[in-house]
């Protein structure tokens, strides 16, 4: 019998983790639909153009409802990019995480990420024009969320110079921040030359092999 | 007598050239008025924020006036796009065109790049972000005033290529394309970490050595 295969102190556990009532489920599900609204409208005409007054029709709901939920327009944006950054660490990790050549893995997670992001293009076309014009505290906000995935590749990278493949003297920073900046450029091919997967796999590939190619210690 | 080594021809020929009544002359300077408004313009706000009522203003004129030289913001845009991209052009040729090898070449021309663009650096940052977020149509033409900058890093790296310091099977295009998207994105360090010529100098110098190590032939 499966079922009893949960022992006492697991349902303990369950019990003591907080509930939602039905209120704040409510509030849950409002500002997720005012994320999913201004996430569509960001896309559509990009950061300053969207305002709340429209995001709060594609939602729905009075702007007094998403403001309720979020300070301001920047804030909302925040989020927005926050949970995109998640999503796309998550899918570079998954698919980075096999073993093997860290050019492969590099380019497996990169190349899953471009996955991911063609299918909101847009929005990725905002996000990345917003952190060229933003006000220093945004950037540094913003920027929190992008560490993650730079320390992602550095740690690929770290991982490449501990099993021996990549040359001890490896400069890690500069190297994984190239990379990354490589992989953010290659969305503009996506946007104006319609690149889809089929053109931006082999071409990170290239890259990645003409970056790394120097960086691989000597067999 | 110096003056009279100028021949006949020669100021029959310089007669020639048009020139402009006062009418014309004032119509030019008028547009020059306008597109330095507009450039301040948007440095300060971005494209989104900044309106021809307010570059206008700026100006000192009429929006009527402003309208009477540029079809729309868009077009007033693209003509401060143009003429950055051309100045920037000039002072990376101009700082490359030294004998030497490829790396100092294209190191000493996109330092001048960088020294030429730091003077205004929130205009750069607004032109980078509008290219991630514009109209096809618009990004077609903001390419053509790009793309002979890519060009001349690809002649740069031609003349390695010619004269036996980098490999003969070069894949010139993907490293042109590198090294122009690379340069770009070292702006963030500018307008997010104060970076300053000091830092970018010897970073971009790094990363050329870094992505060009794999390219050079075989001594």
């Amino acid at each position: 019998m499966r079922e009893s295969s949960q022992s006492a102190p697991a349902v303990a556990e369950a019990e003591a983790q907080p509930r939602l009532n039905r209120r704040q489920a409510a509030k849950v599900r409002t500002r997720q639909k005012v994320l999913d609204a201004a996430r569509t409208l960001f896309a559509e005409r990009g950061y300053d153009a969207a305002t709340i007054r429209d995001i709060a029709k594609g939602a729905g709901m009075s702007t007094g409802a998403v403001f309720a939920n979020f300070q301001d327009k920047a804030e909302l944006f925040e989020a927005v990019f926050s949970e995109e950054m998640e999503g796309l660490l998550a899918d570079i990790r998954t698919a980075a995480a096999a073993e093997g050549r860290v050019l492969d893995r590099l380019s497996n997670g990169l190349t899953a990420g471009y996955h991911r992001s063609l299918d909101h293009l847009p929005l990725m076309q905002a996000m990345v024009a917003r952190s060229w014009f933003q006000p220093e505290d945004a950037d540094l906000r913003s920027r929190a969320f992008v560490r993650p995935l730079v320390e992602a590749v550095a740690e690929l990278l770290q991982a490449g110079v501990r099993e021996g493949e990549l040359r001890q003297d490896v400069d890690l920073p500069l190297l994984a921040r190239l990379i990354w900046d490589v992989f953010i450029s290659n969305f503009r091919f996506a946007a104006y030359d319609n690149w889809g997967i089929e053109e931006l796999t082999p071409h990170i590939r290239k890259q990645l092999e003409l970056i790394l190619s120097s960086q691989l210690a000597r067999q």
